[in-house]
């Protein structure tokens, strides 16, 4: 069999939807959506178009969507762009240990800025309750940010009853949600789960790197980080990137049931851990209601790295922890409390709704073969 | 005859070289450039000939480039990013009462942060000699930031006799230059210029939105403005926006000849002069030494915005001052002094390589219809 793509939480293969628009894009609606002329109206239409996508996507209107040039991007927007906009209110954030690099600097950068910031640890699970959150906020809390899926090892937080807890406690508070490794394979309601600000990102949902969004509620204040002409109502300034929009809107336009990917999911999951059942060192790491996509275990003994290159020499890709904390160590398994063994051989194997049984039973058996190479070759 | 676009100092069609090569990465490359495996290092490859391409274009090394989401990010990156950097020098900077918003608005950013700014108006013609630009520094000058080519009316500035200029008075001072007008029809010279920073984009030399990039010359110190992973050696954090990153390297590899391209484009200039010579009412503003790429003119009595749609009409597109000011009074007509009748009037054509005289002739007869017809309307 041909390669077996497992890394989707790091990106995804662009879908053929989004490559057929930002083709016809780029080569026939070309214009700049700011120019008056006929050629800057029809690009502006294709990025209208692709904003409502989006915000269908997120359970949005499409005029509460800023489109930004990454996920990142959008977290630094909605954490730095609202520290900025709130210098009134007293300095004090809430978030957890758990979350993206994108965040947790942004926070690091408000501490030094002065702010107080709170990071809740996740349970030796990997979970956090609404409870255990909104223990850390007090009246004088001024903003929040949890993310709605983990990266690393799937664990899923409850954002809506998180709001609701967070609400009760510093109802002043404006809540973020990171919502980079839900969208596109779980429901999202901005609106309906009452948070303030949510971003997502197109490379991970089958979209082409180079684009994110952002959503903010109506009534929320946030000052720009990205000044100029203007663009994206004075939030993002800087010539659309029509291209990468276009690719968005399509990805998630052609995101197929979320129902059936979950179904899908689970099948695969079940498939790896039923074929590993012969291999009793794997330690899984699951979160209880964590999401099916994201399957992080480890293999002691054996480094990530070693493991990762074995698979990769079969054409299996998947990561050791997430591809934004290249080479260091995981903040999220040690928040965890995780035995430096275990951080150490950790696998995150991560899915699309394109890889298949057939695809799962081939990593199955390379990690029994690895198991088998690699630990013998130590002994 | 088909449409003619004449608004490619607004934005310019993605040419064949690109698009190809965006193709190929989105459907094959598709790794994230930070996974450890094949399929990253894959990607890593391609931005990395991307970042030499662009180097290259710039007359820079490929280690002092850094991509971003456009050329507003890298202008605020180089002149936000510095300012910050720069927090034990005296908060003082010059710049140019006629730059891109994108720089003008960092400026306004930085006063408002208690820096002194002083924006150094053009002579009457549009032009700023490196004299006048250096008689507004001093020993304090902290930060300098000059566009190499203005975005309307196409007056062209000294850059290397500017940093030699500036650099006499103000020893210390960072020089930035934003060359997202030059950058694809004029030879850039990073290194031999001497500046510290500069700016281009992407989607002005026929590559894609949504990617611009910043020289930083070594040993140049700025914090990022984009906070996370650690990408592009931690100015600039996210995943990289490979798509169009490849884009913009295919972009600049495929420049053609920059004398040929300023010979095609006098000849245009000169048949769209010729043209018009029966129409007594042109105003010209063509600023002496000017590029040959941009021309500014007014045909006073008849309102831009009437005569874009007038030309669109028959599918000829140009614009009314720069795409970035939408709807707003060019600043940068006010700074050279024009009279409002001028102003109110301007039009903006900008030529690219592919450009033909007989797209210039059928854009010359539509004009002198618009006069014909507009005016006498108006009588």
């Amino acid at each position: 069999m041909g390669m077996a793509y497992f890394d989707n939480s790091a990106t995804t293969a662009v879908c053929e939807a989004s490559v057929a628009r930002m083709m016809r894009v780029m080569t026939e609606v070309y214009g700049n959506p700011s120019s008056l002329h006929t050629m800057g109206v029809r690009a502006e239409q294709e990025v209208a178009q692709a904003r409502a996508e989006v915000a269908a996507l997120m359970g949005a209107k499409p005029e509460q969507i800023t489109f930004t040039g990454s996920g990142t991007e959008a977290n630094n927007l909605a954490i730095l762009g609202t520290a900025a906009a709130l210098r009134r209110r007293p300095p004090v954030a809430v978030t957890t240990a758990v979350e993206h690099p994108s965040v947790a600097a942004c926070f690091d950068e408000l501490e030094h800025q002065g702010w107080t910031v709170t990071r809740v640890k996740p349970a030796a699970d990997g979970t956090i309750s609404p409870e255990r959150l909104a223990a850390a906020c007090t009246a004088d809390t001024t903003l929040v940010s949890v993310m709605a899926v983990n990266n690393e090892t799937g664990a899923r937080f409850d954002i809506p009853a998180m709001v609701d807890a967070v609400k009760e406690r510093a109802p002043q508070a404006v809540f973020h949600t990171d919502c980079v490794q839900a969208a596109g394979k779980l429901l999202l309601k901005a609106e309906r789960w009452g948070v303030d600000l949510m971003s997502v990102s197109a490379h991970k949902l089958h979209g082409p790197k180079g684009c994110g969004a952002l959503y903010v509620r109506k009534g929320v204040r946030l000052l720009p980080r990205m000044l100029g002409g203007g663009q994206e109502k004075g939030l993002r300034s800087g010539t659309e990137a029509v291209p990468a929009i276009v690719g968005f809107g399509a990805a998630a336009a052609a995101v197929p049931s979320v129902d059936a990917q979950q179904a899908h999911y689970t099948v695969l999951r079940e498939t790896l851990i039923a074929e590993l059942q012969t291999l009793p060192e794997v330690r899984w790491h699951l979160p209880p209601g964590g999401v099916p996509y994201i399957v992080h275990l480890s293999i002691p003994g054996i480094r990530s790295e070693t493991l990762l290159h074995f698979l990769a020499a079969r054409e299996i890709y998947v990561s050791s922890g997430s591809a934004c904390s290249k080479g260091q160590h995981s903040a999220v398994l040690e928040a965890m409390g995780l035995p430096a063994a275990e951080i150490d051989s950790s696998l995150r194997i991560s899915f699309c709704y394109q890889n298949t049984e057939d695809e799962v039973r081939a990593l199955a058996q390379a990690l029994r073969d690895a198991a088998a190479t690699l630990q013998r070759r130590r002994t």
